[in-house]
């Protein structure tokens, strides 16, 4: 094989501490001395960004997103000089940036910011200079030199984005699991690692609850038909290659079974049923960043009718708050907020041409007396909301049902 | 009093936990309503830089300048952010910036970088909005966008040069000592704060060992007159204002008493007594980078003399190593390092023209068999090396010699 450009990322797990952090650099020479050029991103040290958050939240329970950015980039800022080190003491040559001095250019949207360019000037000299350059991940600067993140998970956007921009090779992002799996293998031990799956499947996954990848990087590596291999900091087995649908992935039904129980649902009671009713209850819930994910509107009875959502649990108070005056303005019934729900998912490419999997996943549920409260489609998902108690049994059911454990 | 421009600085006690930020910020905003524009400098939160130190050097002891500078940034914005925040939750506007963000350019000496130039125009441009400026001390920016830091201690030198540049009114030093005092008080409790004091005094006390603030710092604000307050952030009372020679600081013969225990003296024995060889050895200390303090060569008997010096203990392996190697080239005797040392030094411009002071010294260290085994002088200073065993009752000797307790 000849010289290529490996983009790696390590998430905060991989470099916890001082330990992780030396294998960490270990690895990264590893790849070097087999005559790879090496960028590699790297997360905050293991809690570094939740104890941020906790510190800053003891001072301002509504702290500034502005300085809240300032506050955790140093996390990352951290990672880096500290990897550099390691690396120096191995005898290999290295350089860190932070997001702002590679020249990750992002929009002003604090917290959640959406990278607009990103220069590979920088990058380019030093790989030419031989050396592993590392960068901050998770981070950006705006065009006023304001710095900014990128969201939960904004690490792997960073590499995907590098990746991409430098034309890389092949993507790695390493985590502290083996790869993506067929469940969630705390849940179901017969879960299976998958080899490989396609963009679509794996984005669908990790918005339906797999957290090994966010899933706005996922979106880009789709885009720009960026290679990503997610595996293991811990070890050298190979993870799971995610590709566009390839020849080896054809009959395969479903791909895995995803489990998300950090969802709440609101119901209205008693909606007036007149055209745009539920325009105006999405509207307002929409405008003030509530983003709503599954919605069931009953059939009518006497020109009323019930309307369900979820939203995410972090933002279950204000979609209620918002949600309980609104239907006051349409002088519609009570709203109920119900913790008590788990969204369960099956997920794959395959589904696209069997119109049985619905029923079959409906039959198995049945079957184990587990009832549905809601449904959703897609291509090639589909979920059911149940109670939470069922949660765990609906996993292993659905994994056997669909031959998962093979 | 009109709207005056002040700069403050805390230091990394006065911001070591929640409570002591949130004392902080009240104190900012206190400024502030009273209709001053304020630009607040902040180091890191407690010990948070040594521990950042002893993190890297885990995993390097010997890491590199530019990746400490990249490293121990982070500490200080950290603070600004966490201050933001706290003046924010006051009902005040306030915006932190790094040194790279506002423009403090330095040249690329990693560690201890100069300043070359600061830009002002993104603090003017927020303080005419009304907000309150918040500046992480201690670091800037190089060309090349590299992070530098300033030094030890380079806080100060941030505060001092934004004052400079921003030709504020004012530019307060906050720490955890009320004051500069005639002598330590921890060692002398009848010491006394300081009311006035001079830039040059309070140079040479600074390098003589009073840690209250920077040698470098106190350089420039001596260079620009600025007008320094050094004083408490845990009370409300004045503190000692540096300034230039005034009409009340007349007719005070000396100032204070000073205490340096981190400096060791190297003696070399049996040097060949031939011109050029003292310069022989003090230039290659010098080109590796050693300072060396205290220079004393005994009259030369039988073509031979013994050269002893004083370095910080910091550089004294280096210096050890470095002197051994010249002595044996120049074929002179033994080399031998002496740790046991502390140097008492008396400050004060009045000594200028009272030439009985350095005989008061000399005797009243005598008077308490304190033996000198080395001496130095300057316009406004004199230094002995004598015993550590001696440092404590030589500073209350000394204190009491020159009626400093008045």
């Amino acid at each position: 094989m000849g010289k290529r450009l490996i983009v790696q990322k390590y998430g905060g797990s991989s470099v916890a501490n001082v330990e992780r952090i030396q294998n960490v650099a270990k690895r990264v020479v590893g790849y070097k001395k087999k005559g790879n050029d090496l960028v590699v991103v790297v997360s905050a040290l293991g809690d570094t960004t939740d104890e941020l958050i906790e510190l800053a939240s003891q001072i301002n329970s509504e702290p500034s997103e502005r300085e809240m950015d300032m506050l955790l980039s140093t996390g990352e800022q951290i990672s880096v000089a500290l990897l550099a080190m390691a690396i120096h003491k191995l005898g290999f040559e290295a350089i860190s940036f932070t997001g702002a001095q590679v020249g990750i250019i992002t929009d002003t949207t604090h917290t959640r910011a959406r990278v607009i360019k990103i220069n590979t000037q920088k990058i380019r000299k030093e790989l030419a200079k031989g050396k592993i350059v590392i960068v901050a991940g998770f981070q950006g600067v705006a065009l006023n030199h304001d710095i900014t993140t990128l969201g939960r998970g904004g690490s792997d956007l960073t590499a995907v984005a590098l990746a991409k921009e430098l034309k890389a090779d092949l993507c790695e992002i390493y985590t502290d699991v083996p790869g993506i799996y067929t469940a969630d293998p705390r849940i179901e031990p017969k879960a299976k690692k998958i080899d490989i799956i396609t963009y679509d499947e794996m984005l669908i996954m990790a918005s339906l609850g797999a957290q090994v990848m966010q899933a706005r990087s996922i979106e880009v590596a789709k885009k720009f038909n960026v290679l990503i291999h997610v595996r293991s900091s811990f070890s050298d087995k190979p993870g799971t290659m995610i590709t566009k649908e390839g020849k080896k992935m054809e009959g395969v039904l479903v791909r895995g079974v995803t489990l998300n129980k950090s969802e709440v649902k609101i119901a209205i009671y008693a909606v007036p049923d007149r055209p745009g009713i539920a325009a105006t209850i999405f509207n307002q819930l929409a405008k003030m960043g509530v983003s709503v994910d599954m919605i069931v509107q009953n059939v009518s009875h006497f020109r009323q009718t019930d309307i369900s959502f979820t939203v995410n649990k972090a933002d279950a108070p204000k979609a209620l708050r918002l949600t309980r005056k609104v239907a006051s303005e349409i002088k519609a019934g009570e709203v109920v907020e119900d913790q008590d729900i788990a969204r369960i998912s099956i997920v794959g490419v395959g589904m696209k041409s069997h119109p049985g999997v619905a029923a079959a996943m409906f039959e198995s549920l049945a079957r184990n007396k587990i009832n549905i409260e809601m449904i959703s489609t897609s291509d090639i998902s589909i979920s059911c909301i149940i109670k939470k108690k069922f949660a765990e049994a609906a996993v292993k059911a659905l994994h056997e049902k669909f031959g998962l454990a093979k």
